[in-house]
Order: C-alpha cells, then structure tokens, then sequence
C-alpha cells in the first residue's frame, strides 16, 4: 500500500520526482463554490520558489502552475482538481556520479532497499522538489479556511543554529529571505549562512506555526485527534525530526498546576496545552514547533558504500540549499492547512446537526 | 468522519468510556496462523494496569481480556479479533460535582463543545482507560513482530522533572514501577512522587522507545512515511505533547557533517536519524523520545467556568497518577508495534517480488 | 489488508464466528445528540431473528443487543458505539463431521486455501449469523435517517423459485413470515417451503429495496457513486448473486428514447433510473432488486473432497433456512441504510456551504 | 469526502472533464520491477478510442498517454504513477444551449442540485471521457496480473437489444467494432446501430467479462469480499444498471441442488458461483455480467426543464454513441482489473506467511 495520499476527505494525492517531466498532484473533496485562480496558488509557490536569493540553492524553477480541472469560470465545481507543475532546470548529469553511491543522510540506502531500484537523479521522488505540490494543494486549503472562517496559517523561522529569533511581528516575515520575525536578528543569519557557503556544510533550524481563529471543535479522538494529524502531516516533510504542540517538550519540568490553562468568563487563561485539549481544537491560538534536520547534501567529504557494499568517499555536488528549514516555512503552512481543511470538514460531517 | 481506528492494513478500532460497561476493540489484519492466547495480552495490560504502586492511581481495576473471535484452538484464523475488558471500579459519584463544570487541562470543555453532549463520568471517551484496548492491541503486533523478525519494541522514562534517567539496561525496567531503567535513580523519583502526592500535585515526564531488529524498507513515502504515521500513532496518545525520531530538536544546532550518518562496509557509524531516512527505515534501532505533560486531574484550586459559563473553583477529586507518564511506557509500546505492523503488512503487499 | 469495515464516514467494523463466544460491532461516526435506545435496535433484529416460524432454521437465538458505549442517558455522545450479541444455541457436535471436508457451494474450501485454517463450526466467520450487527449497525442509520430526512428504507420478498409476489402494500409485509408483499402468494410460499423441507431442499429468491424520501445530491462520483456503493454493500451479504438499480438488465432491450426519465416542472415523469443519475440520488425513490442463491446446507446428497484431497459423498446436517432469501430482507435494508448514512454525512462534509 | 479514488492498496485516484485541458490520475502502489512502457497502456486506449468507427461517436481523440512518474529506463519504481492524456477534438459550442438546460437521462440535474455549479461543456465530469485513465491504469494491473500470475481478463459484447452474441472465440473479439464473440452475429449488429443512428436513438448493452487463471484465496470477507468489491467497480462505470457474478439472477429459480458447485479431485464439477464463494475467489474462471443503459444523449426530442424550473423540449446534440455498451467492454476490463491487482497485494500483505 502506498502512501502518496494524505487526508480523509479533503484528500491530496502527488506524483513526481526531481528530475522527471512534472510534478503534479490530485486535490479531491474541494467544496464547490470556491472562487480559485491560478494567482493564489501561485503567490505560496513563489515563497517556496528556489533560486530566489543567494542564500537557497541556484536551482532556477518558475514552478509555474497549471490547472487542469475541477475549477470552471475560476469557480471550483465539486470535482477533482488536477495540477501540475513542469520541471525546467533539471542538470540530472551532476547525479551520474551518485547512481551507484549511497550519498550519507540521504534517502538513497532505503529507496534501493526498499524498491530495489531507485531514480537517482536529484533524489528522484525523495528530493524536497516533491513538496512544491504540497504548497499548491495547501493554498487551496488555507483560501477557503480564511475566506469562510477567517483562519489564518502562518509560520517563521525561530532558530537557525544557535540564532534564535523571538516573534515580533508577522510583517518583517515576509520582507527577508528567512522568513525571520525579527529584523535585529537577519545580519546574523546572513553571516552564518554566508560562511557555511564557504565551507560548503549546512545548519539545522526550527520553524514555528501559528493557526489563528480556528474555531472549537476541530479533531477526531481517539487516534485522529488534531495533534495527531497534525503530527503526521508535519512529520512526513522532509527533514523534519521533531515535532511541539504548545509547550512541547518543556511539559516534561512542569508541574500540573503550572502546566493546565485555568479558564474564567473571557475564556483560557494560558495557552500551555497549545490550542488543542483532548485532540480536539480549543479555540486558541494552534501552536506547532518543529525541528528540522541540516541538509546532507553538502561539499565536506564522508564516507559511504556503493551499490555492491564496496566504501567510497564523497562529495556532494549539486545545487543545494544550506538551510532546508528556511523554505519549509511555506510547506509547513500548506501541510497544517491540509490538515485543519480536512478536519474542518470532517467536524461538519459528523456534527452537522449541532452547527 | 469519527476516528476511532488507526492503521491501515492492520487496523485497530476501539470503544469504551472510564465508567461504561465495557472496553473493547476490533483487530482487523491479523495473518492467520498466529499462536495467541489470553496471557500473551494480558501480560502486558498488567504492566498498564492502576492500583499496582502506591506511586500510580488507586483505582483498582483487573483488566482481565476477554478474547471474543478470531482465534480457533489458539491459533488466529485471520478474521477480525474482537475483545474485551469489563469496567469493575467505577466510581461515578466522585464526578457528580463536574457534571457542569469543566476540569482546567481535560477535554470536558471541547467534548461538550464539539459534540453538545459529554459522559463527564471518570471523563468518558477522553480518559486514559481509553489506552487498555491499544495496549491489548498492540501485544498482538508485538507477538507477530517478534516471532516472525525478532523485532523488539521497548520503552523506559527518560526523564520525570528534572530527574534524567540515563539508560543503564533493560532488566531494570521490569523490576521498579517507574519503567526507570537506572537504579540510581528510583530512590529520587519515589521522593519526588511522595512529594507531589502530599501536594495534590503532578509533574511531566519524558519516554524513550527502542526498536531493534527492523528490516530496512518500512515506511510509505511520501505522506505515509515511518516517522510521520509514528508521530501520528504516538500523538495520539492521552497527554503527549512533543516527539522525536533520532537527535530531534538537537537538529537545530547540528553542521550538515555532524548529523549525517555516514557508513563503511559494516553499515551505519552513527544513528543521528534514529533509524529513519526519507521515511523508511535504515535497519538500524528506532529511537523515538516523547514529551507527556502532567496529570490534569490534581488537588490544587484552580479557575474554571461551568456549562453556563459562570465562574467556577475547582479541585479535582477522583483517584489519579501524579505522573501519567510512567504507565504511557507500555502504551506508547504498544503503538509503536502496531504501527510497525501495520507497515510491515505494507511492505510486503508492494514489495511482495523482492522480497 | 482485512474487510471487517464498511462506510468511510459512518464506519461499521464487525467481528464473530457462528459458534464463538459473541458477535459484535463498532459503529463510529454516529451523529451526537440521537435519542438512541436498546429497542430501537432489537426491533430489526427481532425480524431477521432465526426460529421464529417453522419456515425458517431452527436454531434459537434471542439475540439480545448489548450496547457498551457512545450512549450517555440513551443519546448518542458522537464517541464510538460498541455492541455485542451472545451466543446461545450452537450445536457444535452437528460439525465435527465436516471439519475436514469442503461443504459444496460454502467458503469451507475458499476459507482454508486463504487462511490455511478455519473455525469450520457452523461455518465461523462465513456464516449468517454475522450478519446479526449489521443489521444492529443499519437500525442506529435507520432511526437517524428517518428521524431526520423521513428517509425510509424498505424491502420485501418479491420472487422465491417461480412465485413472483409483486407489490400490494406494506402493511402486509410485517405480518407474514416472508416479508412478502401480496396475501395472494403466501399460501403458495407456505407449499413450497414444505415441499423443499420435505426434499431436505432450499430455493433462491429476489428481494426489492425501496428508499423513499431520499434528497437529491447524494453519492460520489467517479468511484464512489451512489450506485457503487449501494452494490458493493448489498453484494457484501452472504448469498448475493446480483444487483439491480432502477430497470436493471432490463435495459439492455430498451431504447434511449425508452429509457431517460423525462422530467416537466413537477418532476420526474417516470423513474428508470431507479432513482440514481451519473452516481447521484435525484431524490425519486431508489429501487434496487437483488437476487439470492439457494442455501447450500441440504440434505441432498452431493460429492466433495476432504482437506486432503479424497473425494467423499456429503449430506449437510445442522438446523437451515430453506430459503436464505427471506431473512435477508431486514440484512438488505440494513445495508442499504448503512450506505446511505455514510453519503448522508459524505454530502454535507463538501456540499455544507450550499446546504 | 470525495470519491475520485478506488482501491486501499493498487489505488487510482483520477481527474478531469470532457472539455477541459486534460484527464488525469495517479496510480499508487504499483510493484517495483514491472517493465511498463507507454504502448503497454496505449493499446488498450486505443480500443477504447472513439471515433474508431462509424459505429461510435464521431469525436476525435488520439487519446495519446503522457507518463509523467514513477518509471524510471521503463522500469516502475514503487513510486506513484502520474499520467495525462490531453483533450483535443472539444466542440464545446456544441454544449452551449444545454447550459442552463437538463439533459433527460443525464447527470446534469443531479451534478446542478448537488454541486449548486456545473461544468456543462460535453457533461463535464460525468461524461464518459473520465473513463479513459479507467483504461489506463487498468492497463498497468493487468500487465502484472498477467506477468506474474498468467491472469487474464477480457470481455465481450454478449447482448445488445434482443440480439445475443453467444461467445464462440476470443479471437473475433478484437477483429469488428463491436467486441462481439460471434461472427454470425455481426451483420445484425451493424444493421441495427445503423437503423438507430438514422432514428437517433440510441439502445442498451449486456457485456461479459471473464477472469481467468486467478489464484485461490483473493477476497476479504466480510465487507470487502472479492465480489462486493468488483460490484462497486464495475457499477461504478457510466450507465452500468446492474451486475452479476455467476447465474446471476437465474438463481431464483434455482435449488440448492442444482446451484451448489460440487467437487471431485479434480476440482470443481461446475461454476454456477461465477468462480466466488465466501466472497474469495476459487481458483475457477470468475464470470461477471453487466447491464448498460442505452445512451441519453439522443436526438429523439423529450421533456425537461432549465435551471429556473420552467419547462423545455430538447434535443441532444453533439457526436455521441448509438450505445455506449460497445465501448465499455475495455472500460470493464480495465476496471475489473483494478480490483483483481488490489485484490491481489491485500492477499499478499495479510496472508504472506502462507503463501
């Protein structure tokens, strides 16, 4: 059983390696009615874009998107929305020399394990390129969520390294190639990025979400509780090695009457537990952490095995970001919007008649 | 869409609220041919079972299993297994007081929210007796996965407060009620325990899970990925806030050179991604630590509103752990092997010809 | 991959064998707030119960309906409904003689080649009485259906051998003990019934599906169709041979000028279609008929093999319906409404906002 | 919750409209290892092809298959398939005076009161164009079905108004138009769809299809037996009103007697069953019959009504078949096929250790 699907009723189904034709994907469960337009795909993709600053990787992509159905006179109908984005900026001769090589950190040993063949070039269907899909399903959901519910999916970079960088406001996001909320804190970033350029190594980081307005009610206990599907959801991005609702691995030094968020008349005191109570969504702030992992792919040699068991030593070449928790900023927004879009209309299937 | 099973291939629905009648679930998936009798669940519902410790809630209940089909002379015959644990020790008249009134850091506010209606005794569907049928459950997997692969699957506490229980070895779990796999640690944990219970307070506490012996290739890129349907299946656990596979949060602040794993003939030098890569597993051990908040269920006052919205104080009666991290040890087992068998059946239904 | 589950938002699981200790069901998705109680259920399981009359086998089981969960002061709370039936009246000593030997037209054979073993007492998992809790599961989607929507889900018996019993009312149908629909026919049923107990022989039978009351827009195309699934779920019933919507097989001689169901500004002019369109209910009554084979158990005496392989002469013993068509009208209702619930709540998970 | 997607473990989730830029789908949990090429899908599209004679519609397609993922040299990689087939021969002007008009017999009524939107161009999503990736993935199961299992599924034109085609041999089969199995019977066929063209009307169809060499043991009792799960599929093709597996409807009428398949050591005396008892397959031929409506889209003018409830008289335009039942002759194959291959991996994933 395979596992390119993700969500019950507002389900999105990918296809796509690296260096293949397309990429593309199935959204199916999209309520008609929707007014859609290729402009609000288009604005997450562009986030997620790569080749946009000096501090991603050089690999140019327009990663321009394409709407095949489900949307008629820009209105979605009900039925299935196919997209597809057309890869430009293949090189898939830099991968020649990695076609009998297991390159350390990344998915190659298992793909060749698991499926006895693999498409090696770019990482094939492991390469983060598979997630530009996820960033167009994800716009899909978070453009409903904000248009009938004023829920808004946003997140940012609160630590890069050792650099961490406390919120101070959703604007400075935006405007920096980090997606850093705090301005005091870019010049650094720039530094750090800059020199492990030089040394051709990589950096791990943290990235936060924030999900506002969510309405009460959202979660299926007692295995399809929201921080679980949201746990999945987030977990299966590439790179990600941890993830926090509300205080998160802090819990573990705290004592019961520090930790429970008392309640008055004006609502939750705290937001220790995050925004999720039981698995269902409390009506406060959602907030996620998650950690992710530095890119493998980088220019200091390791030690490896190729094809037939034989130990090699490599370097990896290629185009590759130093930081992948940058732009996973946007694909961890598209994965939690999935997920609230298809819990959102699983609360209304079962709880329709108290709505 | 209710969310009451989880798997896929092997699937685990279940029922029950603190002070039905009953608990029970359906296993579906089992292969037959499986040897299973009563004893091989039961001896890991009494590692979970309360009332064992005066360090755990006094609530004493038998968990006697009741297998009611699927299994023929003792042996599965790959029909759906359905079982059975009655509820004994119900004290219904201890929640009498909280019929109106939401418990700060429970799930009374969202069940009545959600659904309009909540059985408030013992806190119903959302209460950690819950976890007895994913505990039975789950001893079937982990039967099938030792027996057939020798894979083990096994937790301790790590941590409770600021107590770190570093990792001495296994035989010292089984024989303390803590799942403490340091002696030199237990004499503080029952004092911090003591304390706690004199205060009416509770505390945190971090678990580790070790799979060993897993075959390479388990885990469904790209959505359906090992790490992700962990993270989903632990996440769904009562009280868990954070998870991580390998170094996790660590990540942050680790140089691309220092997470990857590199190899020689002999395989992997390091397991920095706790035996995961692109989703799959490298063979080598599974390391998974997860973050369990304090008991909500605690004697100090503490601010509320009731089903009208007046505002309350409130001090939870009703017999309760101070520390629900201790018996998540075998819980979190428990869905950790059903979610490896789940993707073991997985495995083999695609790799089926090379394996 | 195992097929204990139907539905995909009202989900039904099911487990039990003939002769074990129980038989039993999780129904999840069930709306919060449905004034449900234990009679509700028992009324349909009253109709399919075996032994009421001499026409039908004899074995005798009260099947009182225990509910475990998801009722707090007999309304539904929106968690799962566990219930189970007992086991009272098996004969097991009737099949010891069979143990090793394939009954002709029964899963005996099919069972062992899959499974490699099988509870062969009163033919375990494969036998009729598992169909106890779906019919159980279809009363919770049947009370809520009509309480709801005045949905009605009805069925009789409108050909057993030669005898077609077309339609006079329903009244009838509940004060016969062949769901027949015509007073006219009962006495020739009533012959032939004892006739075919005389030969120790059984006779197939049509059964017809009326839902009445049914809004327009349910199902979900291309897979899911309305259509789709109301076959898969009545084909899902033991003995099912074929399955008709609206004219059925009759349209292979129809034109399409003969066919099309007109419409004027009152409605539809005639219903062809039996009620479904491109997979979607149009909301005129949907009909469905459904052809049942013979029982296999008879006391005729026929040739098989043995678990090794000999060939040997076999005469069923044990206590049967000579008709299995008859009881199934109560199974095929439960089904249906089953299915019905299931795109009941699929319907307003997408289409809530034109709702 | 939408239902674009069949099948738990080959699953095919598919997109796209009659006139929109293209029809879609992804194939997932596709084996490793199976050489696949292009002509491998082509063939079969190619006899579903419209516009191949005079006896179908007129519109053009080359319906050419673009296969965008998950093969790698020819080789499928375990990864999900992606494929696109572009329209290019759309008249939607053709469509425009049925914009706010309900076609008789068509899904325009029930898509408008669903959706509250549809895309009228040439039926949108519920015309017939969809079925072609049907086809195509189809294509993919039946490769390996018969690669590695020798499993074989065709299917035949067995009736078409009152003339049956009585199957003498495969090989004339793909020699006319009509996928008829018997020369003698040609001459009628042809002479009756042209005596429809001239009337512009249009009539039903009975198609057989017959799976031969399956294993023993395919089928999941009790919901996803191998016969329920082929009754959703089949009757999830456009105008498919009913299904049989075996005799079918003829069992009424049968007795026990006579519809029991006995065996000798050679196995299987007959195959009234159709080759499925228990819902798991025996090993014998599985023989299915289906029932398809006569075409709606027909000049013959009829009785409808607009969007606004008034009454109007229509006559369909556009290039459509005399009888849709000739085309879909592949369309069930491939979709019988599906089931087989899903059928096949859950067989596998559940009962490895047998097999």
């Amino acid at each position: 059983m395979a596992g390119n699907t993700i969500g019950k009723i507002f389900r999105v189904t990918t296809f796509g390696e690296s260096h293949g034709k397309s990429l593309g994907c199935i959204v199916d469960g999209v309520p008609p009615g929707l007014k859609l337009k290729k402009k609000d795909l288009q604005k997450d993709l562009n986030r997620r874009k790569p080749g946009k600053s000096k501090y991603t990787t050089k690999r140019r992509e327009n990663d321009n998107i394409i709407i095949m159905s489900g949307i008629f006179n820009n209105i979605t109908t009900g039925t299935s929305i196919g997209m597809l984005i057309n890869n430009n900026d293949c090189r898939s001769k830099d991968y020649k020399n990695i076609k009998n090589i297991f390159r350390p950190g990344h998915a190659d040993y298992t793909y060749e394990k698991k499926y006895g063949i693999r498409d090696y070039r770019g990482g094939g269907r492991s390469s983060a390129r598979e997630t530009t899909m996820r960033v167009a399903a994800g716009a899909i959901a978070k453009k409903y969520l904000f248009l009938k519910h004023k829920i808004k999916i946003r997140g940012y970079l609160s630590q890069i390294g050792n650099i961490k960088c406390d919120f101070k406001n959703w604007d400075i996001i935006e405007k920096n190639p980090f997606f850093c909320p705090n301005l005091l804190k870019i010049k650094k970033i720039e530094k750090l990025i800059c020199q492990l350029k030089k040394k051709g190594n990589s950096i791990g980081a943290k990235i936060t979400i924030i999900i506002e307005n969510i309405p009460v009610g959202l979660g299926e206990p007692v295995f399809d509780r929201l921080d679980a599907d949201l746990a999945h959801s987030i977990m299966s991005i590439n790179a990600v090695k941890g993830i926090e609702i509300g205080d998160g691995f802090k819990v573990i030094n705290q004592l019961g009457s520090q930790h429970r968020d008392e309640m008055n008349k004006k609502g939750f005191l705290t937001n220790h537990s995050g925004g999720i109570l039981g698995g269902i969504s409390t009506g406060q702030n959602i907030i996620i952490n998650i950690a992710l992992k530095p890119t493998s792919s980088i220019k200091v040699c390791g030690n490896s095995i190729d094809n037939n068991g034989n130990e090699v030593k490599i370097i990896t070449k290629g185009r590759h970001d130093p930081c992948v928790g940058i732009r996973a900023v946007p694909i961890a927004e598209a994965m939690t919007a999935i997920t609230i879009m298809d819990h959102l209309l699983r609360y209304r299937s079962q709880c329709y008649d108290i709505l």
